[in-house]
């Protein structure tokens, strides 16, 4: 039986996506091969490497005046990535706080080049919204202005990006990239790691302005300037195969199964059952946070004791649900619905907030 | 029907890995979920992952004073991170060019600091040998001396390192780690890509000596610095977990077949049979590789024309045989034959060798 998977990441993936690996993962297309064993120079491989940008391409309307490069590293990597290439000397970059992966691409940044915070919504180390566009002090000559468009562990979400003026707007949408249309040209660089919406950990992407690809700077290692993957469509070095065929294979089944207008509906139901569900029983589950800041990705609630929780969680885990454990800096209840969790998956943990609260 | 798989890299993986994978894509350990859908903070996954550092620690007999680590990025990247970590300003570091990937190594380090060629087999952009210990020039203050010791380009191998004093030996082991058993103790750094002997491409094994993980410098990007990987046993961010899997299945695979005594055998064997082959028609196939300094892994030799190579390799594919084309930059037939490529796929080899050449 398939596990109610409601994991922050590595998450649940599309089962067609699985089953194809499955059915193909000791001979693809015939070859006698895994794909895992061609080589990243051979037809086989790059068909499939192609097809990946191609369907990121068409899914998420990537403008022509974009590359869009499949790396590795993780999002961790792009901390350092993205000032390594974009912030030049003399200039600085701003960094908008809403949370725990923004405050660690503003450390790694801090390292290599001149930072501000344009905005922070941390409260006794919480932070439980995300700032409204008139809170922020933007530097009108930043070399770029970075945000996370939605934050895994506080459960907050961009509804709308800030106006950044000539400052190209650097988004880590590692967890939810994909979750809905986007127009791309509004942004100077997107990145995510894979492990939410696109497939396995090990892969990057990264969107970028060719613009900004072309101005990077060139003092640094040829592996980590962008232009050394735009120019070689990501195959500068091995790239790590599996996990980009099974991205393939993911936005394969993302794009049957309507694309991202269909993907837009699917979450927003799922948030919208979940989230009503907890405003239904406002003395008993609480969403700490503000409205207008919730997140369609990651829904956090609180119950009214930590022995409660256990509790719940212990049902939850019962009824085979993972991965509803809230972070370890924050507690409380998590669960991530990315595209590939289910709805019947959220209507069961409806079902069982319904029936927990009952006669307590 | 399985092809007879003879690439360079990524390469033939051990079959028993792959239908254990196959097997497990959609539920590992009854969990309901791919290894692919479990949290890398989760008990499923931090057992796969500390097995398959355990195994390399077991396999290689690495000390307890040296760190294993699992990171991304490949080669490519240890070309720019080992001279960001252990190279100090004020210091130099030796460069010992045996092919196209030292060379890389080489010229990436320049870019962060002072490298020196300790030593070059480069006669007109060919490498046909491995230095000899007396022919290198060695800084005794350099801060480390860099090696690759396998060369898949020119089909040449290490067969004994150089000593180098103080200063510690840094080795790329992309293509050959794990042929049979070294001493690491010998050795500063070991770093390899996995995709050759260890698993699919997106996994690198970094084995470090753990006073270098101390002294490496601090003033870079925390996500460079080997330290950082180590003090959180490889999970400071999320690992490539289904790679990691598959290199445990690999090196699991490789332990229940004897270890790497067995690997040494079965690998020799494979060798002496190709290069038998070879030598016993000096006036139809040529190796130009000296004979001291011939690899064990990739076999390269030429033709007498390229129109019968072509013909060569057709013939070749038409008994399901890939990866036989020599790189790009030097023609002729490279057969790779690391520890997943069968004895009985050689022996092939050499039958369609011994036909193809008669009565030519």
């Amino acid at each position: 039986m398939r596990a109610m998977n409601f994991n922050a990441g590595p998450a649940a993936l599309p089962l067609s996506a699985l089953e194809r690996a499955a059915r193909e993962l000791l001979d693809v297309e015939s070859t006698g091969m895994s794909i895992m064993e061609h080589s990243h120079r051979g037809k086989t491989y790059e068909a499939i490497h192609n097809q990946a940008i191609a369907l990121v391409r068409e899914l998420l309307g990537v403008p022509d005046s974009y590359d869009v490069l499949l790396l590795q590293g993780g999002a961790s990597q792009q901390f350092a990535m993205v000032p390594m290439n974009l912030l030049e000397a003399g200039k600085s970059a701003d960094y908008v706080l809403t949370g725990a992966w923004s405050q660690k691409a503003y450390k790694e940044a801090k390292v290599l080049g001149k930072v501000r915070v344009a905005g922070s919504t941390e409260v006794d180390k919480k932070f439980t919204r995300i700032p409204k566009a008139t809170e922020l002090e933007l530097d009108a000559d930043a070399a770029y202005v970075h945000v996370t468009s939605n934050n895994t562990i506080f459960g907050t979400q961009f509804h709308e990006f800030p106006a950044t003026g000539k400052a190209p707007l650097v988004a880590d949408m590692s967890s939810d990239i994909m979750w809905k249309p986007i127009d791309v040209s509004k942004f100077g660089l997107i990145y995510a790691g894979a492990q939410k919406n696109l497939g396995p950990s090990g892969v990057t992407l990264v969107i970028v302005d060719k613009a900004l690809t072309a101005a990077g700077r060139k003092d640094i290692p040829v592996i980590f300037q962008y232009r050394t993957h735009a120019d070689n469509n990501s195959l500068y070095n091995t790239p790590p195969t599996f996990g980009v065929y099974l991205l393939r294979n993911v936005l394969d089944a993302v794009k049957q199964a309507g694309g991202l207008p269909a993907m837009e509906k699917h979450n927003r139901e799922k948030a919208a059952l979940l989230y009503s569900a907890i405003d239904a029983r406002p003395d008993f589950y609480r969403c700490p946070v503000d409205k207008d800041s919730r997140s369609t990705m990651n829904v956090v609630f609180t119950l009214p004791t930590e022995a409660l929780e256990a509790e719940f969680l212990a049902e939850a885990s019962r009824r085979k649900m993972v991965g509803l454990k809230g972070h370890r800096s924050v507690g409380g209840i998590r669960a991530s619905i990315y595209n590939a969790c289910n709805k019947e998956w959220v209507q069961g943990l409806v079902d069982l907030m319904t029936e927990f609260q009952k006669g307590r």
